[in-house]
């Protein structure tokens, strides 16, 4: 299967068509759809891929729960003139044989790396092979994951694959809540607790703006106002980070990133934004 | 550097011509010379690449001292009608900013991996750069590094690399002394001594063909043979391996992988051959 999908992407760059590229885990939602108009405006032949990818979920992770709903994909797929879709079994993705993975060292022990033990060598291998089957000449992929943005872009640029990586505005509910595929783990009221997170976030843009706070204070009330929210089993992190490196910020600078990780309920959530006053 | 050879690979590929590679770190010999006969017999556009790659190298290895004679070297590929030559600086492949690396697991710790802590990292890590570098439709490389062979037709066949590979048989001296760079490094006693790895494995050769001896008293019987000579400082493997895992075989089967590892004076020597009996 992958060698079909390899083969018809060459026929289409053979032709000079342009390749964008949406790889997701499917139970799409508006911030994929985003995705796709995207790649839908920039390119000749728009393929996504539907692959949940047992490598990037440690043993005690949601693989099994993860939400899959091929059906209603398919429809989304479809009225969002999406061309083709690559929706691999595992064995053929992950052969028994399958010995070789792909490592950006350092970015990927930091932030939801500490948390999450191998899984962005399980993303960055993916990816690898997918830019690989594909070869797009430009992914797709949202800011909501900016930690993976940034690896996926260093992988890119340091084995010289030939794809250029667009990053894409993080979609939100109504609230202010990032979309994710996991928000359909919560409950009614952890549905409505979860908006604290972006709401934090907004909080924390306000007081790196005014200039009173430093990175230690900012870091102090984003947690302050995360610990309010009773729903919130652990607060794994919450603070003002460097855009390139990941490491906490000992200072301000002109362009940061705020970033928080909740658990709640059954599930995991990320948000972020980046605040650039250069 | 890379990005130009990559566009120019490219405007090769869309002018319909195939593309044949061989990766080498210079010093050429005829080992290479075969090499490059074989790749311009079956591509249109053949493309070398002279780089010695610092993270192939340990700390205690031989980075600085291994041979370079890159105007030898040009004669050798303009006589061979190599059409291009990738040669790059250090810092056009590994940028400050570098952090991936490519690992195959397992693979890489076995044989000359347990004796080279790394290395094969550093090989599986260069040789992805280079085929998404040059996109070639064949990489070549020679048998005489057989673990290299098994490590990067794993990677090609994991990451779904769109490139076939060639693996072309060992050339030898006239004592049988495996071609290879690092024979420059050899007195003129040691050179004579160290044909006597070659000798051995065709001894071993001989004891499989009978069917008399066991994987255990042929690997004994190897030892001994290469203890005989006193130039070989030490012994690091001798013995008869699976040729697909690299274990080493408690009973013979059809083929089997006979394989040596010495040092000798300032210099490390590696050969093999297969014994297909089925």
């Amino acid at each position: 299967m992958p060698k079909i999908m390899q083969e018809t992407s060459k026929r289409h760059i053979h032709k000079g068509r342009s390749i964008g590229f949406v790889p997701t885990m499917g139970a799409l939602h508006k911030g994929h759809l985003s995705l796709f108009k995207r790649a839908r405006d920039e390119n000749d032949i728009v393929v996504a891929s539907i692959f949940v990818n047992p490598t990037q979920f440690a043993p005690n992770e949601d693989l099994n729960k993860y939400p899959r709903d091929i059906e209603g994909d398919m429809e989304k797929l479809k009225s969002h003139a999406v061309d083709i879709l690559f929706f691999p079994e595992a064995k053929s993705i992950y052969p028994a044989t399958f010995l070789t993975f792909v490592s950006v060292e350092k970015l990927s022990d930091k932030l939801c790396g500490a948390f999450r033990h191998g899984h962005f060598k399980g993303v960055a291998t993916i990816v690898n092979k997918l830019l690989n089957i594909v070869k797009p000449h430009r992914v797709y992929f949202g800011q909501k994951d900016y930690q993976q943005c940034l690896i996926v872009q260093r992988m890119i640029e340091d084995l010289n694959i030939d794809t250029d990586m667009i990053v894409c505005p993080t979609i939100r509910e109504g609230d202010g809540l990032a979309m994710s595929s996991r928000n359909a783990y919560l409950t009614t009221n952890e549905r409505q607790a979860s908006a604290l997170i972006y709401k934090t976030l907004m909080a924390a843009s306000d007081w790196v703006k005014t200039g009173n706070e430093t990175t230690r204070t900012i870091k102090h009330k984003m947690i302050e106002m995360l610990k309010q929210e009773p729903f919130f089993s652990e607060i794994q992190y919450a603070g003002a980070y460097d855009t390139e490196n990941l490491e906490e910020l000992a200072e301000l600078k002109k362009k940061i990133l705020l970033a928080i990780a909740v658990k709640i309920g059954g599930a995991r959530l990320i948000d972020n934004v980046i605040i650039d006053t250069g």
